[in-house]
């Protein structure tokens, strides 16, 4: 069986995208990031959905985003709520360069344990408007990784693949759970409470409610009662 | 005066680099990691260079890319010595991606601190057959990169400064003693004694012996006495 790195965050999206990875046949090797955000519900979701996918390995990489700040991800500034959301203003959550580094590391791994198919579920739908979730940063970077690396010189040629990209989130949550996957183990909101409970009105949140209304399916993410 | 990150490893490359950047007129913000590599005298260097070219502010981020291995560098494979340096064969020192994800993190501190301009010494004339070390990867990243940013996007070009590539080991250290860069605070070699002393055999360590022969200038190395 091919191998494939997946990057797994923890939310729908690329819970979803590891379960297309292994319904396409690949092994997965599963990669997520202790990046310093502000909560590790979503570190926890991405091992729960690593189990119940049951990836051949999941790794948990610190590295320290933090040291830069520039998100309110990674810093102590407010996740905006109840946001009207438009693809030409990218807000506050955005991260510099996050998914650059994130594929950075996704590439490193895939060299040394000679596998050349990357996952990430980036999609240019229902999303935030962030640069890296574009099908042009992902060409461009396939690009560079094949310039980059010993395979990549030696003709062995490195895909990033990205099979949410065109996708509503209702699709992406219809096709996930045609795959099984159980989206109560997923965790997408920006801003829980100490006990991880959703906000339920940053981005994040905002777009997982939509996705399963439009989907017809009952939204199992436990929110708390915020009036 | 105009910003720029610049990595600094330690090495003569990067050394000249920031003496570069420097006088061309940014200010400079110079970037090391510790990224698992075998001994900490690289780090030190940074730090005696950086003060040493007034930079005006130096970080040191964590990295693990031991969590992957791939390298003799990153793990307890042995680094080879009195290799013939060619540059079809890549030799075990290179790292996965290792440049590519250096870079990103360059990006990420640019982004944040608003610099547009990113300088690397990497080389492509006396190196080791890196792929990460060629221009053509570097104009692949610097494209991805435009595309990878809020900066990108809203049309403000970041540029990958590669000021040392086309230059021989000589000739950059020609162009870093006119700079005044005092080059026995840098250090090159893969392998040193526990005392910090180069070990005179490794890809780096030969590089550099040729540089200063050719360059004509005392080689300032402690090297250990290895018969």
């Amino acid at each position: 069986m091919k191998k494939a790195v997946v990057l797994l965050s923890g939310g729908i999206d690329s819970a979803t995208c590891c379960a297309i990875a292994k319904n396409e046949g690949f092994s997965v090797y599963a990669l997520s990031f202790r990046y310093g955000q502000r909560h590790s519900y979503e570190i926890t979701a991405a091992e729960k959905i690593a189990h119940h996918l049951s990836v051949i390995e999941h790794r948990v990489v610190g590295i320290d985003l933090r040291a830069f700040g520039g998100s309110s991800l990674t810093s102590d500034v407010a996740v905006p709520k109840n946001r009207k959301i438009n693809k030409t203003e990218i807000p506050n959550t955005y991260v510099p360069a996050r998914n650059t580094i994130f594929l950075s590391y996704a590439l490193a791994w895939a060299e040394v344990i000679e596998s050349r198919d990357v996952f990430i579920g980036v999609n240019a739908v229902d999303y935030s408007g962030y640069p890296d979730c574009r099908s042009d940063f992902i060409r461009a970077f396939e690009k560079m990784a094949n310039l980059a690396t010993k395979a990549g010189v030696e003709g062995e040629k490195t895909t990033i693949h990205t099979p949410l990209i065109n996708l509503s989130k209702s699709e992406i949550i219809q096709k996930g759970i045609s795959l099984g996957i159980d989206y109560s183990l997923t965790h997408s909101c920006y801003d829980p409470s100490p006990e991880g409970l959703a906000c339920g009105f940053c981005d994040s949140c905002l777009i997982r409610k939509k996705g399963f209304e439009e989907a017809g399916i009952p939204d199992p993410t436990k929110y708390k009662i915020n009036k």
